[in-house]
């Protein structure tokens, strides 16, 4: 297809009223605009920077809800996993598996995955090149599953930035897998003092649009009604009615990089 | 003006003749895409890693080329600057002085480039961050000259890479100053153990493609009709026969981003 | 204790021959010394490179060596573990449970190992900065163990090298956990276009003075009798014959440092 | 001989009084613990982040006080210089001209220093690895001088931090030259938001100690008796009266670094 795709929603699953009301807009917004769109929310935060931070309502809650509105919509619909065991469990719900930017060197947990014959999304490690991501890639496909997308999200840059380097776009390409630019993560500004990731909302257009015009094949947008309210990642989500707009300029500008 | 500007030439004034020969090829392709064009040469090359390296033929006659070409074709031309003496001696040949990333932050040159009253283009240091170079265009205006150009290339990623962060060209537009990117510098290996600094070539679309998405108002590319014979940085120069269907994209592109 | 601590062995359990060989010299040497010692292998490696790289001969039988060992020449053990239930079947062999820098912010592993009561010794991730590991020890008293050791094994820094900060051993003793220095890891070169790690064996020395200087508490040293066959880390463990005279060297060292 | 040498004073020369105060403490001190002294003070502060903050009080003043508390202390005297014209004028009064890291790559500038015949100590940028300083080192022999220094000063880590990386004085001493740790500004925070370059002035301890460990020939620390009052860089400087305490305990380690 001519035209990026978009993997979207909120975070994390806040409730099933919160995902539904994401899930009709940006069903609406994509549908109008062409852009084939995935539905994604978090069903457990494995990872996050503090114990005392938000990580979940219960799996089969989670999960459960992802799959009633992918069903409703119409749309396929992502979560991420953290190990074998949720691989199989999340695999019954889901259309692609996310695999987290921490845990891509993890190799069981790729297989594991892999074996699911779902879809199989690896977000880049902040401490890996673009290059070095074709190894995950042959890792999903040595499992016999040949599913794979690769997606962007930033690089250590000290310790309280990352930066996105766009030449792993076409690097990650290389792999022959389709390569994501993960927009809402590669604004995070990890290692803060207080133990909560910053972010820099207003940059999330600067970095899709530069994501377009590298070639990106999608796109990885956060979204949530009223980000300062949300339970996780408030820093760096868009505000839903923010979306349109911005998903407008970018059709245009892809419109324009693959010619014709 | 709608469209960006373009700064291109050859690395260094190799030659009458090849000054003259890339920039009729430049003015002729410019003059049919409508993008401004500045005719760009070093007549002195400063900073080489190795002191065996090529560094000019004379500043004397690299500046009258460069002077000689703009009148023919018609075009504003450019420079590099190291001291302050050189301020002066340029700003009698060129239009606008650029000071070397290197040097962004040495404030009698600074100084020096102001008051000449030429347009002073200074390009973001390797160690510096975006916002900061605010700090150089007020020290030209301090001076008395509001005519800055900021300049991105680059910035330190470990000691033998360079990664561009397009978040600069938001923030360096935040100083009021127009912002370039400079596409070839920033594709530099530095640290090489040969001691002649590396690139990757191949990049440059990529590279120029998002920064014109990000919103810069100008591109610096660095052309010569065979890179591989170039008295300097061959590794990065973009063969001009290349450029136009390059420059076609970047306006398709730049279209897009301004909308209408 | 005024003398720092030392963890130390092969890289992965290749053999028992292999295992108790190392663990007979480094007693003798530790023990002449008065270094105390723990006895580390991997006994699976989960997240090599690529795919193709040795992994190890099954789980029992690699902690089955190691616990053999640590009975034979009486020293505590240690090894890494990668999931919940690593946690629990590694417990039953080992003194030290060691998180890989990787898996540092996975909240559930961090408490599983605390759980079984274990001296848990978290690997500094390399997207992570000092200062905010006291968040993975603040995780693992929560769940009811303060018996945490954080180690230092190097920061992204660009694609294919690590930077060793020093910093950020006081840093991390500010969380009032013991820290180490991981000389060996450390001095790893990801992100080889061959998907092995390089590394740079002749820099151990400098990396182990420094962090003594600096105040570590411990030092973690891989070494194996002859590097260039060994299954896992070849690049950069120390050949077992050198160990000795550094060990002297840094004892000489420490007692500078701790003075008296 | 055994021990390293020092290279220490205020940042700037701020009066006669005070150069004098800190050259009296220091000279006392490095004698009675017989580590050879450099006394050292900028005359000029020729790339201050803003063009408001303090830049001296004239050449002639600044230079003139250091020779004369040279003659006075019996010590060698050193400054920085940024032009070839300042070179020759410095070197009338100095023993030691020092290169700025930002000018580290201006060939003309080393020339100009090293046909001095004075000692050229050259500081590492914050853009280049160590061991490609031995091109600048080659630069100065290749002009007839062979007295050469290098000193490391930290690398470019993220925007608003450096990192020291402590490879680079082995690789720096591969050059043939004495290596020198800047513990003063390997702890600067550059590009702060409000145009001052911000410290952590308690890890002056941690920063020296690894520098001796790994093996530096000197080390380079300003200092001044109230650095919350100092005209210049008053984030990183020891204050006077902590300098002895240190040295000692850096004594005791050069003693068990170099053995016998």
């Amino acid at each position: 297809p001519k035209n990026f795709f978009l993997i979207a929603g909120p975070c994390v699953v806040e409730s099933e009223a919160n995902v539904f009301e994401i899930g009709a807009h940006l069903a609406a917004v994509c549908k109008r605009l062409s852009i084939p769109l995935v539905l994604k929310a978090s069903y457990r935060k494995a990872n996050r920077t503090s114990a005392s931070s938000f990580t979940g309502h219960g799996d089969t809650f989670g999960l459960g809800v992802l799959q009633k509105a992918g069903v409703h919509f119409g749309l396929p619909v992502t979560t991420d996993i953290h190990s074998e065991a949720e691989a199989d469990a999340a695999a019954g719900y889901v259309d692609i598996l996310q695999i987290p930017a921490f845990l891509c060197r993890q190799t069981e947990l790729l297989n594991a995955a892999a074996r699911t014959g779902k879809i199989v999304n690896v977000k880049k490690g902040q401490f890996l090149s673009g290059p070095s991501m074709k190894f995950a890639a042959d890792k999903i496909r040595a499992a016999g599953n040949d599913k794979v997308i690769l997606t962007e999200r930033g690089t250590t840059f000290g310790y309280q930035d990352l930066v996105v380097d766009y030449r792993n776009i076409p690097w990650m390409q290389e792999s022959g897998a389709p390569v994501v630019m993960d927009v809402t993560h590669s604004l995070q500004q990890p290692n803060q003092a207080g133990g909560v990731t910053g972010g820099n909302p207003q940059l999330i257009g600067t970095i899709a649009k530069a994501a377009i015009a590298a070639g990106a094949n999608g796109l990885f947008i956060e979204t949530h009604p009223d980000p300062a309210c949300a339970l996780s990642d408030g820093a760096n989500m868009l505000k839903l009615d923010l979306l349109e707009g911005l998903l407008e300029q970018l059709v245009r500008l892809r419109a324009a990089v693959v010619g014709g």
